[in-house]
């Protein structure tokens, strides 16, 4: 199955005007036939589901699709093929020569001399229905065939590329992959209420803990990444992350995908917007590079525009402005909002829309947040009355926060200080170690994957671009 | 930070005996000034932590490691430097100019012009003690600062490495990347006892449910990527599983990584076998050809004879042996086995490392095991009497099994059946249907990563290849 395409190779020194001996025709992936430029009769087999029928007079016409890529390979068969077996979504393996399309549509066809039907398909039942374009809504509830449609085979293709680009981009800079743990005994991180693990025959024993301590389900794992910065300098992790919310919105989820890093020796904000800016427009590029017709499926059918307005975000710098000039901004605004903007109140969804619109819908990065609003470990920015610390959120058109970071107190007395204030002194002593050892200024960030997919595709709903969804009440298959 | 070869390729035109604007001096990772060649003054700066002071009499000597790779770069000062900062563990940025090293032991140095103390390491309080080489078992009580060792820097460099090249082999041989749910419904898998999920607040409300429904952590991400099997042909996953076992071995943990994928259209263990041998040398390949010094570090302490060991892993085709004939070579075995081998009963690990030696410690696939033995979802054979599924195990020296896979059965009236028959037909219904529309025949594999990074460093105890190990009565941070 791998190595196709010398195979093919190897075929085409002896290809002539019939198969001579069918049984070693090669085996090519959809994408490889596709990719195969003056095609002269090479005799290959494709395999895959059937994706439309045509019959005409003397000719049928199948389009047959594997996953590899959006389109599908044109099958020209005689008329004599049996055409009530090949339905809409039955498996077939088809044996043929490839040759030049006459047609414009593509360029290269099988003219089939074998087709076997491998896996009938109910069609009756079957609740993907031929050249019927399903709502997304709809396809939810079908979580093992969705996959099966052109657009959650593109989405999930293009999270496919996104992933693999997010590796590269921190391999190719140096960061040091690292699988933070899904199970954690930090339980006061305050980022939202977590889910906790004990083992099934356990679970209603609340005395006993298969850990000896109560575990949960990590909402970050920045302080784990901490940790390894202090070995590494440069490291990231790209895992699930959960939060037991009671949210049906269409940006949460209980279990969704993290990308964080973690950076030591920066001395800036700056530094960390530069990677994170970095890191979102050369993702970005690549995905846009290696699989142009996904994300055109889903710019075309789901956010008509939306290609504009990815280009207008990756052709511009990001903008930088702090969290009291939004609240300024907000507070000029001649639009009500529902909750009103005011210094030391968190952003709400509504002024995180007006931001980004005020700024030309380009990204935005806004600064130095209120301290009162943030977690433990970040860094004080020591300003005086408004005590602001360096974190920064980056804000993107139709999502919001896409991005959340910060520079983390690495000053060990000012961290004793505020975790003995917390009563979270001993819960927290190896974080604080961390401070008693070598330390240095560091930071780091974290992006919802699931949001930057619906970011760059304009998918409305984030259930639509994770493979399974879990959220309250469902946790199907 | 980024971009660093750039900067010393320009800093190089203007490269003079002392450096001009010392701010200006380009910043290096330890990693890219080792590999300068012909270096020749440049002014760079480098931040790392120092790993080694040795104070003669006109000189001090440091080595300033910053984890991008095993050797530490040597900094060269005079003797005006006030060596009692400069200890072990402390973190530094060190100016100055790169220069070819006298010295055999390194290529390059950094005569340093400027040595800046950032963080201070408390020696006495520091559990990593100067010179000494601590035993595993005693790193592993501080999981936060373990990582500043030689050992586990490596051991961590190798994991971040064999991610990197396990993603890249299956992206240049077309499979498409899913992210499989860690929260499942599915509870009947059968392999071993699974970690129960409930919002913190309600784990003691039993007849509630966050999800309506039970839900468990994954013990493997095969039933959905055989959903995604049957969208895009070849899929692999690379995530976190669970199991809550009460053991404390030198192979388990509650929270371990596998790398699985699933294949359509495959036709025999034969096509599957093939891929699992592939993934094997081409990761192990990669691996040691990015980075020799780490694992050659682990071959040296960890496991003398290891990499010959490896060697003769690598350049050897894996074998090929029946459960059937496994059982024949058991019983003619001279050995004594706690465990007496019988046709109809599972391997264990002293029969698992017989066979290894029997094979002349080469890899070994044992195919075709008892129906009796293996979960609902394998292959029936259809082989009379006996009654085999077309299972797979890899057994690897020293670890024991390190891959399982099957072909599944993918008839829809057979699979029914015995559904039909475990009482499982309802809540596997999905499962079902998947041979109902379009079925093919598809297979897959599973490999532990862990276990896969025992086998090819000799690590003993999997506790050590892990960042932050899981384990029952133990979940640290």
């Amino acid at each position: 199955m791998l190595g196709a395409r010398r195979l093919l190779g190897a075929l085409r020194l002896c290809s002539s005007v019939s198969c001579p001996r069918p049984r070693a025709a090669a085996k090519l992936r959809v994408r490889e036939a596709l990719g195969v430029r003056d095609a002269s009769g090479e005799c290959v087999t494709v395999q895959g589901w059937i994706r439309s029928v045509r019959s005409q007079k003397e000719v049928l016409f199948l389009h047959v699709n594997d996953g590899s890529s959006l389109e599908s390979l044109q099958v020209v068969a005689d008329s004599s093929f049996d055409s009530r077996e090949l339905v809409f979504g039955s498996s077939v393996q088809v044996q043929g020569q490839l040759v030049k399309s006459q047609s414009k549509r593509q360029n290269v066809e099988l003219k089939a001399e074998k087709i076997e039907v491998i896996g009938h398909c109910e069609a009756k039942i079957f609740p993907i229905k031929y050249k019927e374009r399903h709502p997304l809504e709809y396809l939810r509830q079908y979580p093992h065939l969705r996959c099966r449609t052109n657009v959650l085979g593109s989405i999930l293709r293009v999270r496919s590329e996104a992933t693999a680009a997010i590796h590269s981009y921190f391999k190719d800079n140096g960061f040091v992959h690292i699988h933070t743990p899904v199970i954690t005994s930090n339980d006061c991180e305050g980022a939202g209420e977590l889910f906790q693990v004990e083992p099934s025959s356990k679970i209603k024993v609340p005395e006993e803990n298969f850990f000896n301590v109560p575990a949960f389900l990590t909402v970050s794992g920045q302080l784990h990444l901490e940790v390894m910065s202090g070995a590494f300098t440069q490291v990231f992790t790209f895992g699930p992350t959960f939060r037991a919310e009671n949210s049906q919105s269409r940006r949460h989820l209980a279990e969704f995908y993290m990308v964080e890093a973690e950076i030591s020796f920066v001395e800036s904000l700056q530094d960390l917007m530069q990677v994170m800016e970095e890191l979102f427009k050369a993702t970005t590029e690549m995905v846009l590079s290696n699989c142009p017709e996904d994300v055109e499926l889903c710019h075309k059918f789901l956010a008509p525009g939306q290609k504009d307005r990815l280009e207008h975000m990756l052709k511009n710098r990001f903008l930088i402005i702090s969290y009291t000039e939004a609240i300024e901004i907000l507070k000029q605004a001649s639009q009500n909002f529902t909750f009103t903007p005011e210094w030391g109140v968190d952003l709400q969804t509504e002024h995180e829309k007006y931001l980004v619109k005020h700024c030309g819908n380009i990204p935005v990065f806004v600064i130095n947040y209120p301290s009162a609003l943030k977690p433990f470990y970040m860094r004080d920015n020591e300003d005086g009355p408004q005590h602001t610390v360096a974190a920064v959120d980056l804000l993107v058109p139709g999502v919001g926060e896409l991005f959340g970071g910060s520079l983390r107190e690495d000053r060990y007395h000012i961290l004793k200080q505020r975790l003995d204030r917390l009563g979270l002194r001993e819960a927290y002593q190896w974080y604080l170690d961390l401070r008693q050892f070598g330390s240095v200024p560091h930071g780091g960030f974290g992006m919802g994957f699931e949001r930057y997919l619906q970011c760059i595709l304009g998918v409305d709903n984030i259930k639509d671009v994770i493979p399974f969804p879990r959220f309250t009440h469902s946790c199907l298959l």
